[in-house]
């Protein structure tokens, strides 16, 4: 795949995701409007799609269809953006940009942005149980899917990574906790991702399990690319401030092993993810792409 | 059924929604502990259990066995805790004690209170999710109740609720608002509570449509109740402040229609629920006793 190509594939998926995320969402004069505007307010103020073109690209990888997943693709983007916004609240992370705009509490308040983000992760289910009646998927991978999906966002999940995040702010902490912090706190929804659209593209166990592993190491990935960008990126390109974590006093990869060491891990994990799609044919190829530009990107 | 009757069979449930709610949760030794801690606070601060016994009335009522949808019904009150916790906060309600005790996030900050009240809800459809492992229910079914308890709050239910609520704070509003804000903000999760029930005990189409006309009768009659006991209530009995709703200039029935003409309302709400049941036999006996219990509550 030439790099013109990734680009082109990654433009027309998220321009895929974005107009179904417009359909899916009450419109913003719908009744009670103010928070209607405020769930679509964060959801698109920009953002990459990563998570639902990642569901996308999984499916087609395992020879399944991407326009068959595209609901459930875009359910995960619901949560991906419920969990910004309350992660940006005052007594969270306290940002008042996100995606290069104000952050959803800053404009509506806090708490409309807290039930507009409570909101998206109930729509989101909703989404995905909505399969249903559309007869795309059998009820029996519906229901997987949002085991897999909820068991992601809970306390053992996506929450338990976030707490464990506040717990440890201006604190040192090891690389142990560091790991589990980034795996569920980023990593698990991922996952989530990918193996939703492995599961829901058709895939056999065994491609779903190689497909896990390259999701956990892009993932891994991805935040230490954060972590680095965190500390070498430019404000106008991270739409939030350039060393907003460690001036938090947030533990960073960079910060408890060094910029050298992270940047090795950084592409250990590359080819950790190259390795895991060893025995898919060109239709991972995106997904490939999709790892390089995770480790490269500036933002 | 004797009063003594309907006294000990929700004594009865009660202690079997206790007993799997705790079975269901991670202990509060797990990692990280904090999170799992706040969970189980407001969870085992007390509470009725109000919604979980309905869903188990329910599916007596049309002749299914409650115990194989206990978990189902504990779901239900996993999101309604959830509800609480987010509700309490500053930037919401501002409500210092909840269920007699010190509100979650006075005990463990605002941050851990709003995660703990997400992780409350991924669990909710962890859990129902959760039924295919079992086997209990039909995977049809079970993604069919995952669809109505997501609808109920998200932003047309529960959620669209809670911003009336608030954008209504201070202000004069009519008698439709009023319904609206309450058939939302309470009436929809009970009805999902009924009619989670309903379905999963095996109830007919016919059936489940008079459950839902049931629930939304004592829905509705449950917040007039509420309405009144703020304003006539002790503060022991409440678990709150008395006058807390009309002292912030929240809008009430008595204060909308009069005391005399909400006590009527309520009398008349009760009648349609009993009404709704009629083509029940003893089967229902509980939820026609749990209706009449709503309106004579004190606390």
């Amino acid at each position: 795949m030439k790099p013109f190509e990734i680009q082109t594939y990654l433009k027309e998926k998220k321009n895929l995701v974005d107009k179904n995320l417009d359909d899916l969402l009450p419109g913003k004069e719908e009744f009670p409007s103010q928070l209607h505007q405020a769930m679509r307010y964060c959801l698109f103020a920009g953002g990459k799609r990563l998570r639902p073109i990642l569901s996308l690209a999984a499916a087609e990888a395992v020879g399944g269809d991407s326009n068959s997943i595209i609901r459930e693709a875009c359910a995960i983007e619901l949560i991906h953006t419920y969990t910004l916004i309350h992660d940006d609240l005052p007594s969270m992370d306290n940002d008042d940009y996100r995606r290069g705009c104000l952050s959803t509490h800053k404009v509506f308040g806090e708490a409309i942005a807290i039930l507009a983000g409570d909101a998206l992760l109930a729509e989101a289910f909703s989404v995905l149980a909505g399969g249903l009646e559309n007869g795309a998927h059998k009820p029996e991978k519906i229901v997987k899917i949002i085991k897999i999906v909820a068991d992601a966002c809970g306390s053992k999940g996506v929450m338990g990574g976030q707490v464990v995040d506040l717990e440890s702010e201006g604190k040192v902490i090891d690389k142990d906790l560091l790991d589990y912090m980034h795996t569920h706190k980023t990593g698990r929804l991922i996952t989530a991702s990918v193996t939703l659209g492995a599961i829901l593209g058709g895939g056999r166990e065994e491609k779903i399990q190689r497909l896990k592993e390259y999701s956990t190491a892009i993932g891994f990935a991805f935040q230490i690319t954060d972590d680095i960008l965190d500390i070498l990126g430019s404000t106008e390109n991270l739409g939030k401030e350039v060393g907003s974590d460690s001036k938090k006093g947030k533990a960073t990869y960079p910060g408890i092993l060094g910029m050298n060491k992270a940047k090795k891990m950084q592409k250990v994990l590359f080819q950790q993810a190259i390795d895991a799609l060893q025995p898919f044919d060109q239709k991972a190829e995106p997904l490939r792409e999709i790892a390089r530009l995770i480790i490269e990107r500036n933002r």
